[in-house]
């Protein structure tokens, strides 16, 4: 998988693919990347990206020109999904990055200020994704939280296959509690049935524990779930 | 605002806060931050931080006693809400962020591997929360990206405050789209009622685009959007 990042703060990128399990992913080659700066297609000697927007209205916009440059500087662009990370986007979940993890690249456009200029996701763009119902202060952390979540997908990546099937939203359950060493930490025990080594039970136990974290925590996802075992 | 961030990649953070808006937040005296390695406080030589679940099961579980003296190593870090960030948490929003944004500090607690001893949420995590329905490799992007969305609420942080009224989510509608010059670029015009300087029609047409987009993209933000204009 290569992933292209086009963006106005290239020097956010490195330390995270250094870094932890996705370091780890590109030294072992199941990643590569490559950080396109938008301000070196600005055309112009201020390396200005950005103007007011037509219409009026707050904040700045950032240019067509310089973002459509910057892609076509990729070669072979044209054979990836173009990602515009953005708060008006389709929200990102589990499954779609399973879908984006089968692609040979993907290219993502960081949009800063008040956004990027429609017509660049008119013609270039095919999907505009958002990570959440929240406003950051650019695309950045966006792109890096989707090819995270889509690393985790690759071939290779995790060295324990049981790691992906287990875990949270694939099941419409949250994951259930954890314990590990010491069996007592500041006065409090590991649950009793932890230890019994009854795997049936801790299974059950493990799945009441899930449902009624989800029923608390996430009401909208426990819906979805009772509605599901229903239908089975 | 300061930030403490608790983690197994400390050089993750370094970056972030240097560069943009966020950068030029901490320049400014508006954000603090430390970043507290949960390694430092393993306790043993080999500097290990995890163990097996009791029970069984796939991956690593990260011990209590590590985060817990992580945590205590905060002067007064009773006084500051402790946020565990993780798929199983309540999902992060707009206005989570406006609230968090009050506090004089906020701990975040970044889990790795299976997630972290659930002891330590129980005893120090306030709260718990998630950023959206995906998992990641680490709670690191996570933490960055509330970090970052809490930034844009805090007192001066962003230079113009229409900035932030006219933003998505706040009014349960996406951004408009938005151009800048050039007026035509590779053959697309500028809509011609955003030329036309008349406001009230501009203001109209903006609307009528946010409700078409929020329509096509986010139909479940659609719906909240229909029944509180009913209520009107």
């Amino acid at each position: 998988m290569k992933y292209y990042f086009l963006t106005l703060f290239p020097e956010i990128f490195q330390a995270y693919f250094q870094s932890g399990m996705i370091g780890r992913g590109v030294k072992a080659g199941i990643i590569e990347y490559e950080v396109i700066n938008i301000r070196d297609f600005s055309g112009n000697k201020h390396h200005k990206v950005d103007d007011s927007p037509y219409g009026g209205g707050a904040g700045m916009v950032m240019a067509a020109k310089p973002i459509a440059d910057a892609l076509k500087s990729i070669p072979d662009y044209s054979q990836y999904p173009v990602i515009y990370l953005s708060p008006g986007g389709r929200t990102f979940a589990q499954k779609d990055g399973i879908a984006l993890a089968q692609q040979p690249g993907l290219i993502f456009i960081c949009g800063h200020y008040e956004g990027i200029d429609q017509r660049v996701i008119d013609r270039y763009v095919t999907m505009e994704i958002s990570v959440g119902d929240y406003v950051l202060t650019g695309g950045e952390l966006p792109a890096l939280t989707l090819a995270d979540a889509i690393a985790r997908h690759l071939p290779g990546f995790l060295g324990n296959c049981d790691s992906l099937a287990e875990e949270s939203f694939e099941a419409d359950l949250l994951e259930y509690p954890q314990f590990t060493k010491p069996r007592e930490f500041e006065g409090m025990e590991v649950p009793e049935i932890l230890l019994s080594g009854h795997h049936e039970a801790i299974r059950k136990w493990r799945i009441e524990q899930a449902e009624e974290k989800t029923r608390k925590n996430r009401p909208d996802l426990y819906e979805k779930y009772e509605k599901n075992l229903q239908k089975k």
